[in-house]
């Protein structure tokens, strides 16, 4: 692939992602695609980003799905083994558990991001994903 | 592209739609990503497929939401003028709209059909898309 907007599948890199820098490791982009019924936006790592650990809080239903568009990626729930990622896969993300998701260190990855609807939904940001276990993700 | 598979995007063809066929005009295929959180399915029409029209009812909530993953098609509400698809377009169907969806006459076209969370949800199944009307569309 020739280009960022390549690199960020079809449904475009849009803006560096600014607002949520604080939160991730490395540069990252935002694109919503919709807020209409649910928020979809489409997030893109270059390689070695990642977001840090947190945690979609719920009163009721809430949490993520993420649909990989392109790329290679990781997804890591606590106290879990790393599972990669490539276009195509689907991650349900619960609500109250913790977890991280970003690109490979070799690879460009773009991930739609869907908020499930909930009650009372809010996100709680941890800690960044030690460099020395991420550096031994392959 | 060269067969089934490619044509019904990342999110793969599945098997044929038979379940919903007797809403269709022509052969559409329905792979489900998921149903946990969000109901999603990645539904791929042959060239000249399309649904019937239809409407999404719901008390609160509820509509959906096609993202296009491959090839052309349709979209049209009722009393509008039919908008033409492409991979990376979003069409937020809002409850209540009497509409319908399917391929170019000439395309595949795979969507992503996502489920938005109502309150007593129903979908009703109207009339086939006129055919003269459907062959005007280029």
């Amino acid at each position: 692939m020739n280009n960022e907007m390549e690199k960020a599948g079809l449904f475009g890199l849009g803006q560096p992602n600014d607002a949520f820098a604080q939160y991730f490791i490395g540069q990252s982009y935002l694109n919503p695609v919709t807020t209409e019924g649910i928020g979809i936006f489409n997030v893109t790592f270059k390689p070695g980003c990642r977001n840090n650990w947190h945690i979609h809080h719920a009163g009721k239903g809430g949490g993520q799905i993420l649909l990989c568009m392109s790329g290679r990626g990781w997804y890591q729930e606590w106290g879990k083994e790393a599972r990669e990622l490539h276009p195509g896969d689907a991650v349900v993300i619960p609500p109250e558990v913790k977890h991280w998701h970003g690109a490979a260190k070799d690879s460009w990855f773009a991930h739609l991001a869907l908020e499930v609807p909930g009650k009372n939904t809010s996100n709680e940001w941890c800690e960044a994903v030690d460099d020395a276990v991420y550096a031994k993700l392959n």
